[in-house]
């Protein structure tokens, strides 16, 4: 069994390494991203959507080229577990999703996704040992097609130094950066 | 010269096997990130926040244990070379930033990072070679205090099934999951 070019046991390795711990979502995350791998659709390049920014979005970050600096990894707040790789230039897409039809058929991790069970009531061992040996088969596809302007990062465009902190922003941003037009998370 | 704790080549490396290639924009942010690690605030754990979403993100997920994914990384689409590394608990912070009045002395990478020049008219090697000299000279660094609500990342609570997709969503995101909902990038 391998999670993309990795063994399943060198994955986890990586997931602690990269994320910090071998979270659950996260080894289901390579599940998700190497079945969508192993069914790419025609094309040359693809880019990636995760639809939650919970854990997933490092399995994509690890398997694939796509990353969240690179901007070929778009995030979606729709609290979703599914990862969808689609050809940049057509838009055709593979998405990959925890299919709860299929994961009733895995208890111990039915009810910690669904949050059935307090973390003290959790088997880990059990959930462990449940998505290594589910695997693809909590997972169901669909073919789709991206809408490529909703995904494209935009340019950046021209630069301009900001007269109260004298560093450089995006000029459409303003006559002032958004950090000193009072959107700053510092006080 | 260290990057965190590679040598600066191996640093280069570990850029082009996760970004794809050695961007500049990595390579100034291997240095920011490094002198942010080396200028800590006193605490037992630190949180990541990057004021763009280009390129840098992946500097601080290289170097830090911080991720989009596990959510210690929060990114700010501010359009600005700036990375905060700050305790998750006082939210005492150190800001390393790419200095405008410094960035003069290095012209190459003033006229790349302010766009100065097409693609075509720069320079990659002296760019390159700038990079790496100018190193910690390009930046400067500020103590700022973080104001944790606007960076913790809400939990996402009960999780419901969708009733079109049947897939889980969070509840909180009303009767429907935002894709079904019209928030879709698929057509």
């Amino acid at each position: 069994m391998n999670i993309g070019t990795y063994s399943y046991e060198e994955y986890v390795q990586l997931v602690i390494s990269f994320h910090g711990a071998a979270a659950p979502g996260l080894l289901i995350g390579g599940f998700i991203v190497d079945m969508a791998l192993n069914n790419l659709p025609e094309g040359e390049f693809f880019d990636a959507i995760c639809e939650t920014p919970v854990c997933l979005p490092d399995s994509v970050q690890l398997l694939t080229p796509c990353t969240i600096g690179n901007g070929w990894l778009t995030i979606f707040n729709f609290g979703k577990f599914a990862v969808t790789l689609y050809d940049k230039k057509s838009g055709d897409g593979i998405r990959v999703y925890l299919d709860m039809e299929k994961l009733k058929n895995w208890s111990e991790v039915n009810s910690w996704f669904l949050k059935l069970k307090t973390k003290k009531e959790q088997d880990h061992d059990l959930l462990m040992s449940q998505i290594k040996e589910a695997g693809y088969s909590m997972l169901s596809m669909q073919k789709v097609r991206v809408v490529p302007d909703q995904v494209t990062r935009k340019k950046m465009g021209p630069t301009a130094i900001c007269p109260v902190c004298h560093e450089a922003y995006p000029v459409n941003h303003g006559d002032k950066c958004r950090n000193c037009n009072g959107e700053s998370p510092y006080i």
